[in-house]
């Protein structure tokens, strides 16, 4: 379970935070990092905090872009404090643990942390199949990068200690790759149909980005849904004209 | 129960880790710091890395031994990561927050973080009525001091949230001072009747205190057990002499 995790952190500011961030998924048996644009990497100040979980930082992917870090991911995961204008179905890091040990073992899953001092952005979060909070007090909510990773390390580690196999899922789980292919295949009908109109989107997207995120399609329901597009796009050249 | 709760850290090193653990602590609803003769306390570092808990470190309680931090205590609990000779009850994080939220709610405890190389010495650890060890990577347990902090604040926190008031105990629980003195008592006692040889007293008043450790004594049965003693004191001078 805890193998197929990578931790992806996004635009961090502070190299002091990355090395931090390798300790703490050491101690938790985590070991794949990528890191989205940081601003300062590799750096003396990230060996330094990182202790002996050098190894971490060695094998650590850097990419240029979010799409880079997680395209193979049949699992996307986001880390929130705030509540969103449309909500998204948020678990505790408890939960999260909980669900990836029982339903998502052996499947690639990504965990993303924002930066230092604006998290992710709404379109980032939107990306996700589900959002974590860590619990905190009302009054002061500002946990530290590498604490964020702290907390939720502690709890998988915790939770892959009582990992019992579960039997596969006859298909795979779609990677974000894939979903993305559909969301746009999505769009366009959609557009096509002028049911959506690109000039004043509103929150449509967003909304069926959300309801196919909780439902976590495999690749077969993909084919399905795109099959079902493609039909209705034969069909769309025929009312234009 | 959070209000009753101290971070007790011992000979910390480095000032930004007394930070770094005041920012873990107000994170989690903590708000209690005893600092046991930190090498540098304050520092800009410490007030840098606490980022909003400034408040945490100005009413941080500077002492220069663990019993000044203690002394009022009912409970006191170590961090290790290390088995001991002797073992000592442990408990997981989890398993101590809901220890006190079940059973020690309202009375004043301890948690004692040892130093950033070496953690608590055998003789702290053995002030201790309970140790708390946090799960780790088998291959690498290292966490950073805030780190452990943060961990253990997290599981207090989630604990807090579904505390339940109990009934109070007929009295109060002894405090670790009140404890001392009926160990030191003991052992002049044990002395006095030749069962415990000072010269050579092998592991002897260690297990008396891990066995009273377990009970959590109260003080009806503190003063109980020191009449007893009291008594047994009055007839050995007769056999001596």
């Amino acid at each position: 379970m805890l193998d197929c995790i990578r931790i992806v952190l996004l635009e961090t500011s502070h190299p002091g935070n990355i090395g931090s961030t390798a300790r703490a998924m050491k101690t938790m048996g985590l070991k794949n990092l990528y890191l989205v644009a940081p601003q300062l990497f590799p750096h003396p100040k990230a060996q330094e905090m990182a202790s002996s979980a050098g190894d971490i930082l060695e094998n650590a992917k850097v990419v240029s872009n979010l799409d880079e870090a997680i395209a193979d991911c049949h699992l996307v995961i986001g880390t929130s404090t705030r509540t969103r204008t449309i909500p998204w179905p948020i678990l505790s890091p408890r939960q999260l643990a909980e669900k990836i040990r029982d339903e998502h073992q052996d499947i690639k899953t990504a965990i993303l942390f924002g930066r230092e001092q604006s998290g992710l952005t709404n379109e980032e979060l939107q990306r996700c199949h589900f959002h974590v909070q860590i619990p905190t007090n009302a009054e002061y909510s500002s946990l530290n990068l590498a604490s964020a990773v702290q907390v939720i390390a502690y709890e998988l580690q915790i939770a892959s200690l009582s990992e019992i196999k579960n039997p596969t899922w006859d298909y795979p789980f779609a990677t974000a790759k894939e979903l993305d292919g559909f969301y746009q295949h999505l769009e366009t009908v959609l557009i096509e149909l002028k049911f959506l109109n690109p000039k004043a989107p509103r929150q449509l997207m967003t909304r069926l980005r959300r309801l196919f995120s909780r439902t976590q399609l495999d690749v077969m329901e993909i084919n399905i849904l795109r099959g079902i597009l493609g039909a209705v796009q034969k069909i769309i050249p025929i009312q234009k004209k």
